[in-house]
């Protein structure tokens, strides 16, 4: 199995939940996070974060003038059967992709065991 | 070395940290999140989630409309030697089973290197 | 890639923050939240949390008492290629280091997958 950990928009939490939940992926975790990318905030980057509603316009001179600082962002956690996170990962990009900065990244990462605490099984 | 990864209720939280404390793990991480299994909110695992506290009851209605509702639950880490983590999982599972949907779900997650940031060194 | 994921004092993320832009590594998330290590919570250690605002002198009596009390921490987790992450492991240590129980872990996972949404290109 595979965590696949998505960092996106906080405008697009709705839409992603609706999305994997109609791609057959109802099970994940949410949490709200801070975070940045390689992009430096120049005045475009910030136009973008300002119009997605990321930070409140009062604090559109502090971005500016702050270069590392960081955006509210919301953190996905999906545990997948290998053959399902390219599904996954396509429906996640296909929801958040607005093509400005920002957008969010994606990582895959291995899981060696997973237990339902219900019935204390390991399912593989 | 490995990473133990618990999503949890929220009313379990006490009772898991006083149980990883007397098995021998005092060293970990916790943190709120949101999340859902794969059951779906039909009126039995409304009803399970209403008594565990875990939404308000002004929350029912909501919920039970909106079939990929999240549910507040608590996000435990532990990085643990190779040897302890079937105990530790053990004792994770002991407390937080209770036989409903919604116990919660354990991953493992191999783990390369670990530092001590107090003194520096890499504690393989 | 590799995934480095750093727990530290509340008090070091701004100069956490800093380090990292300087050392080329601009792009990463941070979230709060609650640990501890393996040291229990003696008169010491106490006094290293009060005098590092970590715990509000008001809950002192309360967290000495408590010995599995959980402090507030910030975790940081950056994305890397697997030749960055010594150069990112000694910069945090550098800036976290005060030879104090409570100054955090770093823990190195593998990453498998990385996608950049914006673009949908899988960056390996």
């Amino acid at each position: 199995m595979k965590e696949v950990m998505a960092f996106i928009r906080t405008n697009k939490v709705n839409r992603t939940k609706e999305a994997l939940a109609n791609a057959g992926f109802p099970a994940f975790s949410c949490r709200p996070c801070l975070g940045r990318g390689k992009k430096s905030l120049d005045a475009t980057v910030l136009n973008y974060i300002m119009e997605a509603g990321e930070l409140p316009v009062s604090n559109a001179g502090e971005a500016f003038t702050e270069t590392a600082r960081l955006i509210p962002k919301r953190f996905f956690s999906l545990v997948l059967d290998d053959e399902q996170v390219d599904l996954a990962v396509k429906t996640i990009i296909n929801v958040n992709q607005t093509g400005n900065p920002g957008d969010g990244k994606i990582f895959v990462i291995p899981v060696q065991e997973t237990y339902k605490v219900r019935t204390g099984e390991n399912i593989l």
